[in-house]
């Protein structure tokens, strides 16, 4: 595990997570507590809709890149703090057995004008599946610790 | 349940959605699951971090919005159907037992030039807690079936 600071980070350092392939359950989990539209909940129903068969919720999407940019190797220290998104898309849908990975490039960082002790990265972060292809993308800003002040 | 098309759409439009409340045990569960980092999975450990007690993941917040959306009495035909969003932010933390809603408003539509069946609506969506203060704001576009084509 790598704490990362305002001040390891520049424009154009980039990383790439572990993979989580998702299974027709979770996608239906989730879509049962969350999203419970057809085309999330069920193959048959899925099927005759906009899809053409079972794909994730956009969410759930987002809530996966999550989990996997939270269980990386590589994080800020304090824990991954988002100060806003200011773009988010799901270009294709993540279909049952896509195995999925983010790949996040650090776009500028900048140091807090009210808070000495922090800064702000703004990050593009893409979600790719097996074939490298983006199921989605999304550019936001995360608040990062500054080294040797606390 | 009203099917709404793009027809039934125009600027200033609004809508709020029925109420759900969030237990600490939702907070944790989805935390487990998604987002596995102190301030959203243990009081104790929270209480020592930038949120100074347990809150909830925004991703959290975002599916607790969509839940809020797509079991409401007013939605597209054809369900809701995201083509992005150009900003979302959390201006401050959901915490065990609030009481979220989500409001609506349409801020444009328009017909899809590629494809006449269908138009999209760009919707500012915020979630508000029982003190009516805003814990997700949105702007995002659905697409919208238009009426009498299919």
């Amino acid at each position: 595990m790598t704490d990362v600071y305002l001040e390891d980070l520049h424009t154009g350092l980039s990383f790439t997570t572990a993979t989580y392939t998702v299974s027709a359950d979770d996608v239906k989990a989730f879509a049962r507590q969350f999203d419970p539209q057809p085309f999330h909940l069920d193959e048959v129903a899925a099927a005759e809709t906009f899809f053409g068969g079972l794909a994730a919720s956009g969410w759930h999407t987002a809530a996966i890149t999550m989990r996997l940019l939270v269980s990386s190797e590589m994080r800020p220290a304090h824990g991954f703090l988002g100060a806003g998104v200011e773009q988010l898309a799901w270009p294709r849908p993540v279909r049952p057995g896509d195995a999925l990975r983010v790949h996040w490039e650090i776009l500028e960082t900048r140091p807090s004008r009210s808070r000495p002790t922090q800064g702000l990265a703004r990050v593009r972060m893409t979600t790719l599946n097996q074939n490298d292809a983006p199921v989605q993308t999304m550019i936001a800003s995360m608040v990062v610790p500054r080294r040797g002040e606390a």
